[in-house]
């Protein structure tokens, strides 16, 4: 059975990925700082070895012959032969020295961004850009081709399989139009708002309480996972042992708190994908929208939504009972929602509050369009990105660009395509949860007590237990009864920050 | 030059084998219960890759052309190539068929010991032994044929390249001689020896701060390595990133603290390998006998010595403040002393002291080398076990297995050859301090005072720097002057126990 030895080899290649994810996992939580360039060299030649795999000679053949056994191949062992031969088109998509070329450009370009990044110096970034675009220009193409996709689409298909430039662009096109509008609403409501906040210091120890107890009471299954502290939060993808790295800071255990909601929504996804399929590629999570869906509904429509604060001002207070009158009104659940959902128009996305994410993204995704199919020269992105800000947010940029387009270090290590994820990811968590709401008119009440088993049970039945067999965009549509759109995520916003319900 | 790309495929084996070692540590120290299942399966697949890549097919040409560039390699490149081809020789000596057999045995064979250890039944274990014994004497008489060497040996060679049963055995046959008189005047002079302790509970935090200040002392490098709790005590065995495990029992701060001064002496050695060569098999650490010299000299020679107390017993007293009199009067360095030095024999090899422990070893030595060369059957080995035990240590283990010939993992797993170098560990430890002393006689006073440059620049200019270098025994009489004998061992457990002297 050709099948059967194809199952074994992306087995083979599912171990390596589980011992190459471990050693990640630990450069980024446990490595001491002397153990970096060993380390880095031994990751790099486990990653030539799983390429090796990824590429075996034997491959071809055996996707030829399966092809003849598709026939008698149950649903879920199809939708994995196909996803099988997808990493494998791929991965033997670019002749070996474009890989090579690409490593190297990216690896010196991402280490001089480090540096020049927070020297706000472009210029001297610009070479390095120029090398990493063009180089992936060059790759685009050449996937695309293999693909039977635009450039821009084949670098998009690798974290979001099946979407494309123009499915995105109409939904965010109608988010630019919406969102000024709300984010000026938002800030003007908010004007004369007053929240109590609760001066620090928090300590780690307390905030580690806390983090422990929200994870348990979410579900997280602490048999196959752990937390640990990390400088970024993360989520590493072992199912059946799945690190969360939660960031404590001592003056605001809130970043702590919502990291580790989010990471708990990208975590739960993996600890309930299909038990039979973990090991193919069928079992794993689908795309970054879904994985970003599931994580942004934790933190988003629950985690600063009015029920679920309800239910964890009391673990809040309980964690920091040094804190005393008047900050400890800060533990209060209003205070807390005024808290967690100001809406601030800034120029870093990373720190961006729900409602002006998305112009950071729509921002990233015009631009990496531009950059790819070459309407977009590197030297003149300073200048659209902060004509685009101004638009936007109403925020420059001119001559700051450490704020602006130096600020992330995707495009330096090479990464385009992967940013609309995450705003599609927050269309995603606001359609399934509204989907949620209809189908239990009392999760909120469920939420104010800390009970999650039937928002989990929905999530398991239409997300989680799929795995990959089904594309984002039909997992969504068959969840939620309808294709994906801007409307929930529009209403959620209208509803949270305008009328300020909930 | 076939001598280069063996080297550089000795670097991909050699980091392979960095991140199967930490993916092992994390394992130990980290992993959460259920994720075990997948770990050992993505371990599996990892080590299979490894053999793969130590059996290349590439590498009988490589080797035969390597041999013709010999004469113009350096010494040190002279001795890594004959340690490729050692381990390559090693990695094809035996059929894969009964290495895939040996495997499955002994993985079913070390299950069953699991439960049948603790519940004493030898009789239900026996089939599983014999099944391990018997693919293990072909194994051995395979590998033995391979490289000349008597089936034992050629077990033993693995753990000690270079040792013969007929050059260990005389040794052992002295310490048999010496041993049993040195313990009872031991037990007769401590009989009248009375120490106080110190009742705990000792937190667990205030142990670790205890632990973090002794290695930080002992010269830990902590950029290149780190501590954690596990279990059983360990040091992994990545030279740019040593990782230190330590046991914490809540009741006993002596097990942790003697435990990391053990492992410290192993971290020590990893950590001074010579940098040039860590990638490389000239580069690693020699052998086992060499890799336990370096801890029980940490351990034995220094660690439980009256020198090392003195320092060692006001760091005790600081981590301990809420010990309160006349507990306390156990911090000090006379009743830390006589309380680390008690000789008692037992029937446990792991909970044994200094003195005692070699007859452990030499009985292991004597009945493992029996069932290999086929003069002692499994059936028969809990009545050798009960004889040796009584001659040497006057203790009776009939019908006690589960403390006798139960107890230590090592058979059941297949691990045969790797006992003797605990006490070739043992007798290189004292013959190596010995020679320290004689050359700086005023190290004591040193380490009273918590110098330890001297003591570390003496192991690292004629131990660590050397790496594989130079052959174990060669590397003794190079460093001592003098073949490795019982002599030192004797005069220091002489000094120690009778004369209560250091």
């Amino acid at each position: 059975m050709s099948y059967a030895a194809l199952v074994k080899h992306y087995r083979t290649l599912f171990h390596l990925g589980h011992v190459e994810s471990m050693a990640s996992w630990d450069e980024a939580t446990m490595m001491p700082v002397g153990g970096g360039e060993a380390r880095g060299e031994a990751l790099s030649t486990l990653r030539g070895v799983i390429h090796q795999q990824a590429t075996h000679e034997k491959l071809p053949g055996l996707f030829a012959a399966a092809a003849k056994e598709a026939a008698a191949l149950s649903p879920w062992q199809q939708a994995n032969l196909r996803l099988m031969e997808r990493e494998w088109v791929r991965a033997t998509a670019l002749p070996q020295g474009l890989v090579e070329a690409m490593s190297r450009a990216e690896s010196r370009s991402e280490q001089a961004w480090r540096k020049l990044g927070p020297d706000n110096d472009f210029a001297g970034f610009l070479p390095y850009f120029r090398e990493v675009v063009r180089l992936k220009r060059e790759a685009a193409q050449a996937l695309g081709n293999k693909l039977a996709l635009s450039p821009y689409d084949a670098l998009l298909d690798e974290f979001e399989p099946g979407a494309r430039a123009t499915s995105i662009a109409p939904l965010f096109a109608r988010l630019r139009a919406f969102l000024p509008g709300l984010i000026a609403k938002a800030v003007e409501r908010q004007s004369c708002e007053a929240a109590v906040v609760c001066e620090g210091p928090f300590p780690v120890d307390r905030q580690h309480w806390l983090v422990l107890e929200l994870m348990r009471r979410l579900g997280f299954d602490f048999d196959r996972g752990r937390v640990d502290a990390a400088p970024h939060p993360f989520c590493s993808n072992v199912p059946t042992d799945v690190r969360i790295a939660v960031h404590y800071d001592v003056d605001d255990y809130t970043n702590a708190m919502m990291g580790v909601v989010h990471e708990a929504g990208h975590a739960k996804y993996q600890q309930n994908l299909p038990p039979d399929w973990l090991d193919q590629p069928v079992g794993c999570v689908r795309s970054a929208s879904l994985h970003e869906g599931q994580s942004l509904l934790h933190e988003m429509q629950v985690g600063r939504g009015r029920a679920f604060l309800e239910f964890a001002a009391p673990m809040i207070a309980e964690a920091f009972p040094s804190a005393v009158a008047p900050g400890r009104e800060a533990f209060n659940a209003e205070h807390l929602f005024l808290r967690l959902t100001r809406v601030k128009p800034g120029l870093i996305r990373r720190s961006a509050d729900e409602a002006t994410y998305p112009c950071h993204i729509i921002l990233r995704f015009e631009l990496e369009k531009g950059l790819i199919d070459g309407s977009l020269r590197p030297e003149d992105v300073p200048e659209a990105w902060d004509a685009s800000m101004h638009e936007m947010l109403g925020l420059a940029t001119r001559g700051n660009d450490r704020d602006g387009c130096l600020q992330d270090v995707h495009w330096p290590a090479g990464m385009f395509g992967l940013f609309p994820g995450y705003t599609l990811g927050a269309l995603t968590a606001a359609q399934m949860f509204g989907a949620v709401l209809s189908a239990h008119p009392d999760l909120n009440e469920q939420i104010r007590r800390g009970e999650f088993r039937v928002l989990d049970g929905w999530l398991r039945e239409h997300v989680w237990s799929l795995g990959s067999s089904l594309g984002s965009m039909e997992l969504v549509e068959r969840a939620t009864g309808g294709a994906l759109s801007t409307k929930a995520f529009e209403q959620h916003l209208e509803r949270r920050y305008v009328l300020r319900e909930s």
